[in-house]
């Protein structure tokens, strides 16, 4: 009895940005006439994009086929997502020549559609799982097995060689992104290229061979010279810059001394709750900044916070 | 206070198989010449592969680089994996025609090893590394970008592109894996390739756009049609068949009512707990047998049943 008490009904993951994702996916009804089939349907609609850029009509991402089709989307370059409550939806990439009317139709890049909540959760999670999607037909055209040429097969779920008959699936990277805890204190560090006076949770890619504990252990071993005890797995986060799956936790640190990894971050301090809290409020005397509200780092700060 | 109290010193993950890895991997320092630098240290050591077999004198899987040499080892079917105490270690993958003398030398597959526990952790977590980078080297040796070959980089951790540039990292399939619970019961399934009596947890992998909670339920609804709602992660393995990495975790079944995915699974329903318990023991009265000692879904169960 109870295995679940004291769990909140809603995980914290269902509260990051583009986790709003409530498309019926039906993976395995997945078929090879998977996108002409959902097009022919009347309630298809289109979430379409122009290189990295989203097409919006004021906050309304869906277009219906034959929008979609004017504007010269090809089947080539469509994946079925699934299904909304009123019917199927499709994700294109336009080519790079298609002429939009941009006094009908904004070109946003999905970053600013989601830190400026342009749309609704629900089409942020929808937009996050086609640019996902997008990002990796983009870069895998060519089969890694034999290098011939490869065609978009099951709805976009898959690519198959037509010479060594490999079949290639989208690629999703896992990601640690952690907040070491000692003494009342956590541990933030900015790199370079952040925005000016931000700090965030350290994070790396998980490698070959690693549980998620010991991606993170390595990963704030490497970065910041801190020893890791515990692993807490908080939340995690699909993040489609370019196909991640941000996996966030809070550890145990266990020193105080920071060696920091000087290619990787320009600081790397420990942080009070009371700045914490200042920081997310935006309120910190030195302007000093939490991660941007669609950031899992965010999430983490806020949770042990209390902010 | 207390953020990581209740929380075991050694958690769950360290516990399921190939999580005994001990190899520092330092990948903040991994450059061009990592590989030959490494093998002109006295005390370098190689896992060695051919095919998909490991190589084994006893319960000793090192060799000696002259050693690795003389079976024909190459520089482009070399990875660094990392250092552990007394040196560096790396990894190879032989030609299929390396000769063997199998009187002094076993070839074992790395499940066979793993499940019969013929190396110690640390020597099994390593293998695990080892193997998920030469399955990974093995099937991406062509740019997925272009088509054009890639040649290995950065100890292995890479693959450049010398046409359009691009750099190709190892990749690490996320796959869920989950046991529902309801009224004390736990929802187990077979798949036809299973061996006889054997029931495993679901799962399946992570997709696109999607968090880890969202994919419990996806793949449990879809496999089982069991509607789920909290999902308690529990522990994390890298599993090397080929490159997967399994998020095990516990769920809350909303219904009893299973609608099995028949072309997935050939059986699927609910287990006691005195069940469960004999599965693990081997006491099943109906032969019925819980998954074997290297698999999380055996983990999850025991976590569950007490068992």
């Amino acid at each position: 009895m109870g295995f679940f008490d004291g769990m909140p009904a809603v995980e914290p993951s269902a509260r990051v940005g583009f986790a709003g994702n409530r498309i019926e996916r039906r993976s395995e009804h997945r078929s090879a006439d998977a996108v002409p089939a959902a097009v022919g349907d009347d309630r298809a609609r289109f979430y379409l994009f122009r290189g990295d850029k989203v097409l919006l009509r004021g906050s309304d991402p869906l277009f219906e086929p034959r929008e979609a089709d004017g504007l010269g989307a090809v089947r080539d370059e469509t994946v079925l997502l699934g299904w909304a409550g009123d019917g199927p939806r499709l994700a294109s990439l336009l080519p790079d020549s298609a002429q939009i009317d941009e006094q009908r139709i904004g070109l946003v890049d999905l970053r600013t559609v989601a830190t400026g909540a342009m749309v609704t959760p629900e089409h942020l999670g929808a937009l996050a799982q086609a640019r996902a999607l997008m990002n990796w037909h983009g870069r895998h055209r060519f089969c890694s097995n034999c290098g011939a040429a490869t065609t978009i097969a099951n709805g976009g779920y898959r690519r198959d060689c037509p010479r060594c008959q490999a079949q290639h699936f989208p690629r999703t990277d896992p990601v640690v992104i952690m907040l070491a805890i000692r003494n009342e204190r956590v541990l933030l560090g900015r790199q370079r290229q952040f925005q000016p006076g931000m700090y965030s949770a350290l994070a790396g890619f998980l490698e070959p061979g690693e549980t998620i504990e010991d991606a993170v252990r390595r990963e704030t071993l490497e970065e910041s010279g801190v020893p890791i005890g515990r692993v807490r797995y908080h939340a995690s986060q699909p993040w489609p810059f370019p196909m991640s799956l941000m996996i966030g936790c809070h550890c145990e640190a266990l020193s105080d001394t920071i060696s920091r990894d000087e290619a990787e971050l320009e600081d790397c301090r420990w942080f009070t709750r009371d700045e914490a809290r200042a920081m997310l409020a935006g309120t910190h005397p030195d302007g000093l900044k939490a991660p941007t509200n669609i950031a899992i780092a965010r999430t983490l700060l806020a949770a042990w916070s209390g902010g």
